[in-house]
């Protein structure tokens, strides 16, 4: 029994010794949903407005024009969606690819088999091109996989693979498909990459990027973005070429949304937030807050590899630090241990459950929570028996923070 | 000029006369979104959660459970969804609805005439059945015009058709469908008539019911729900003639959310502040809170009578008071002028922009919220150069609420 009364668990089931668990504050590092600055927190706890007013239109038009700064796409209209990154992917699918057109879907993780089977669900010939997870696609094999299925209409990748930790060089890929197949499009889950990893969407002749808004954006969920290009515009407004669509036709709402309307009431609560959180990142400036969020995730796998971790990632994406924990520490359990101190992390998803970990600073922090991640995952460590020298994960994260 | 050196505008223009607009506080009276209880507002203000984690799991499990109950249909799957009441009704219809099935729409407003181009979107053959906007379908028409159009699959209706402020007679209407056309899913948008009118959707016979969280649940918009009957669930089972849908998918969905799950990342505020709303409104007690919703709409439509307004609607839903404003009186002016007194209400759609105003007291509010609109409509009367008695508007409006 501790001094309060309460029971202490014995070591080594993954119970926090040194302290109480009700002696914690939450913290989550997760990669989305992720912890959100206050002001955001704040501007959500505002009264109601109405969305047909001029005074909420005009924020929802500034808030396309911030998007639009984020995404790199300065001047293009970005449109707004109530839902999630996937909900926004669905509706810049069906807006850009005629029906029955042919996708290759690249497959290296949850969401690339993701937007495969929505390819599918909608009708569209789907050929993938694989690599396991945790493998970087490289441009060699999708030239490869390019001559074999032909031309295909359209190319879905994804930027920052959150259930593996890659970071997919987009560039190069887009690159490969505009060479081989010209008139693919190329349609990229931008979702937990944005404002973490470079992405230049004009200039790699991307045609259609999307995100949401739980993610670097630092929003709770519940909004959804797309960016297509003229030329994915064009396509899909072929007559008599599209999959149904209502809610989510980008067709029917680009005019709208132009106007600051849309079809059906937006989030407005989130769509206020919006404009605080995409202020607060312009006001740091892109460049600072990737450099940031690499340092950290560096700091991040610095103290995983002190403590044996391995990094799972061939390409590691600044939005996630995706690890293999150490033979016989169960990825489970890890997450559980943090989870008693407070610490919200992602465990493995699918056949990667047991023995991976996906801590995330993403969200609003500094780099003192990367301190704080790494020594909790010490902590973690030494409740499940195992024997950590003290400070060794954190001084391995600080300096590489440059402390 | 005033006191404090602003310029006050001349009589008759629409502007406030007795008072600056700075000094009114801002107050919404529209039938949606409308004003939400302070401690709705607190919980969407507090830190973001993780959406796999067991406390969010049966947070979301509770939520679907306390609209089961304010659905009225205790013990049944309550489907939540991302989106608008619109992104509810969209999945409901494709989830029952077999592909190139036969939908009959009942149009008698805006809403009306949206599921008719929904289904049209989606590829059904569609026929309608028209009533003149503010007129309220009869059972003797409908069953004229079942007999007309054949065996439909599918009959849509709206219960309160926010256009019109018309409450139409859904158990009537679904009883006429059941009787003449017993294979027909009757499908049913109750977006603003949830928690304010009488809904019973066993009883009644229905298949689908929708609405959305930014109307009588008393939340900023963001969330859709839907309910659907055993029979409906099982025609949209039918194997390989599904209207291909993804992330409104209810029959994938279904099993997920039993478990507390959702196919993509939900918006966690909303359900978060959701369990606070419906927590509310059941406290309340749903028959409560519909009769004082409906004192207080006859309230306002005595108001409005004192004032040569007259009720737009041939049944009256307690969830808006659509008015005809007087002969001269132009409906957008009067939408004006009570902005500049900080009061939003909605005004006419359509063809009846010019005629038509439609404040709303499905928010957050009491009795004195109606003293408050009655007196709000009497200044602006006066602001538009017509002559009120004073408190006449009022003095109408407190009988009613019997004061």
């Amino acid at each position: 029994m501790t001094g309060d009364g309460r029971a202490r668990p014995a070591a080594g089931d993954g119970r926090p010794q040194g302290a109480d668990r009700a002696s914690f504050r939450p913290r989550l590092y997760a990669p989305g949903p992720v912890a959100v600055p206050p002001s955001v927190l704040e501007a959500l706890a505002r009264p109601v407005v109405h969305h047909r007013t001029d005074a909420f239109r005009a924020t929802f038009v500034r808030v396309r024009a911030a998007l639009a700064e984020v995404l790199e796409v300065a001047g293009d209209e970005v449109m707004l969606l109530t839902g999630s990154g996937t909900t926004a992917f669905e509706a810049a699918l069906v807006a850009a690819v005629p029906r029955g057109a042919h996708v290759l879907a690249l497959r290296g993780g949850k969401f690339g088999d993701r937007w495969a089977a929505m390819a599918r669900a909608f009708g569209y010939r789907v050929s993938e091109h694989d690599v396991a997870w945790g493998r970087a696609f490289d441009v060699d094999g999708l030239r490869v996989r390019l001559a074999d299925v032909g031309q295909p209409d359209a190319v879905t990748l994804v930027h920052s693979e959150t259930s593996t930790g890659v970071l997919h060089d987009v560039a190069a890929l887009a690159e490969a498909v505009r060479t081989h197949a010209p008139d693919a499009l190329v349609l990229v889950d931008a979702v937990t990459s944005l404002a973490a990893a470079e992405l230049r969407p004009r200039a790699w002749g991307l045609d259609a990027v999307v995100a949401g808004s739980q993610k670097g954006v630092m929003l709770p969920p519940g909004l959804g973005f797309a960016w297509l290009s003229e030329r994915a515009w064009a396509r899909g407004e072929e007559a008599g070429r599209r999959v149904p669509a209502y809610t989510l036709d980008l067709h029917r709402e680009r005019p709208r949304q132009r106007a600051g309307d849309s079809g059906t009431t937006p989030a407005t609560s989130l769509v206020v937030a919006a404009e605080v959180a995409l202020g607060l990142l312009l006001a740091e400036g892109l460049p600072a807050r990737r450099q940031a969020l690499g340092r950290r995730n560096r700091a991040l796998l610095a103290a995983g590899r002190a403590l044996g971790a391995e990094p799972f990632a061939e390409r590691a994406s600044p939005a996630v630090a995706a690890m293999t924990t150490p033979e016989g520490l169960a990825a489970p359990a890890v997450v559980r241990a943090l989870a008693d101190r407070g610490v919200r992390i992602a465990g493995g998803q699918d056949h990667l459950a047991s023995r991976l970990i996906r801590p995330s600073l993403l969200g609003h922090g500094d780099d003192y929570d990367a301190v704080v991640l790494a020594a909790a995952l010490e902590d973690a460590w030494r409740d499940l028996g195992r024997t950590v020298a003290s400070g060794a994960a954190v001084a391995a994260a600080m300096a590489v923070l440059g402390s």
